[in-house]
């Protein structure tokens, strides 16, 4: 039977989609989580149609999960999160589309990552996943640091990651640079040597070479020297990062994403002592971000 | 009037397809040229069908240049030296295409380059243009270092300096790097700043990052300090390149592409006092090819 005349009032979808997956969670208005869904990557940034895509698997899976027939859909206030969207013609892009939900509040992945972490409006957070960026807001001023995308920016994310080791392996396999674990250990991960790792590659995108990225751990906690400085490199950025959102004042700071419990220790000590636990999910955040959202139109609306 | 009637003989034509573009040179048995022609890019590991577009569009341009007709193109022995086509898996789609030409002997962009530059079947080439790479053969053994591809090798070439010049100018927006004069030159040439700059090279491609190298070597040339350590770290991979390539005892050593006169003066001046000039350019060197190989072919029929 269907759970749906056990469900009063308005539903929400918190929708927090990435480079690799997107993740959909469907709540009542007191925050109680009915299902949740996953699909694959939604960063519009990546790929638009591939994004939306993602968004309406995720979104139907989580209806499924709930008990919910697909025709609720159109009776979903969406949060929205995404990659990418910082970026404005990817903003006005994911803006005009005709979405299937009753109403649909678009932000990034940072804010509602952030909305999530601290349950609260002030709070900063370091996501370091398939990519990497920081985000903060304190007194409604919001602060963007890095996650410009893959491959011109999110140092110290997976994709980055794996790419400079991929580097890494081909200048160690023309003799151009120094030897390293990583050429065995990605090597049999792809099941190519040398120039036939170029063609294992041919085509590959920011998530594929995200899943290099625990290679690269496993070598530099062996004390790999190429790996120790990739490592070294991309912990020293986002290092740097913690520093400037910690310089807003934003009371509680937190480090998310697939990386970040083996990246952590090789951060700044004082950096890392600034962390606080992750309170809630993105997809609560983004929930969170919808009702406020909601409530801001309605009071707009009485005024 | 077509100039065909004064043609006798075999017709060939020298391909040479790169990342940026591809160059058609139609010439008779005695290397007299005839005509010639520029397509678009020909890289097929960035995109096969593109490829063969290019490779088209210069051969139709090299007809009309030599006051051929379109249907001569059937007549033509094609030979064809293109980057990428040393990945197993792109030389095989290449052969695999239905071509408009009598006969196609395919190589690499690095082969065609060495038999032009030095006229011989000897010699060593270092490829410094939106692509990087070193070639040398001696005794018919060919040795290949680098020319992996973007953005995963060509470390030196111009898409490489252009990516990494972008990564710094974010780095400096973002307050994690140094200041740089590339933010003003670079910012200036796409019409942006900090994060617009992201906007701007959404969907940009190997040739995109390539067209910025030339900043990096002013703001380098003008003792910019993050200029200068891209510059001298491109050089660097140069210079190891050629010494590979020169411990092969290639008897000559040239550079070629379009940022090759521009790093020379970077790199170590040992290897540059092997360097000798370039005789002809690779279209010349891939009628040569197709000449041997229309040779060895007959007399595979007669023995």
């Amino acid at each position: 039977m269907s759970k749906l005349p056990l469900v009063g009032g308005t539903l929400f979808i918190g929708i927090d989609g990435g480079g690799t997956k997107c993740r959909a969670s469907i709540m009542t208005e007191d925050m109680q989580l009915l299902g949740t869904g996953l699909g694959g990557p939604a960063n519009p940034f990546q790929g638009i149609q591939q994004a939306k895509e993602s968004i309406l698997t995720a979104a139907e899976l989580a209806l499924s999960d709930a008990g919910l027939p697909v025709s609720a859909m159109a009776e979903l206030i969406a949060g929205a999160g995404l990659a990418g969207v910082n970026v404005p013609s990817v903003y006005a892009a994911v803006s005009s589309w005709d979405h299937p939900f009753k109403r649909m509040f678009l932000t990034t992945d940072l804010h509602i990552a952030c909305l999530g972490a601290h349950f609260s409006d002030e709070g900063a957070v370091i996501i370091c996943g398939t990519g990497s960026c920081g985000y903060s807001v304190v007194k409604e001023q919001p602060l963007f640091i890095g996650g410009h995308g893959f491959p011109i920016g999110d140092k110290g994310s997976g994709a980055w990651m794996g790419l400079v080791a991929i580097q890494a392996v081909l200048l160690a396999a023309d003799g151009l640079g120094p030897q390293t674990a990583l050429s065995d250990s990605i090597g049999d991960f792809l099941q190519a040597r040398g120039l036939m790792i170029v063609d294992k590659l041919c085509g590959a995108r920011q998530s594929d070479y995200a899943r290099l990225a625990n290679f690269v751990m496993d070598a530099a906690d062996d004390g790999d020297a190429v790996a120790v400085k990739i490592v070294k490199d991309g912990a020293a950025y986002m290092s740097g990062i913690a520093g400037k959102l910690w310089a807003t004042n934003p009371g509680r700071m937190a480090m998310i994403g697939g990386l970040a419990p083996r990246l952590i220790p090789w951060m700044d000590k004082d950096m890392v002592d600034h962390m606080s636990p992750v309170l809630y999910q993105p997809e609560f955040g983004a929930v969170y971000y919808a009702k406020q959202a909601l409530n801001s139109a309605k009071k707009t609306a009485i005024n």
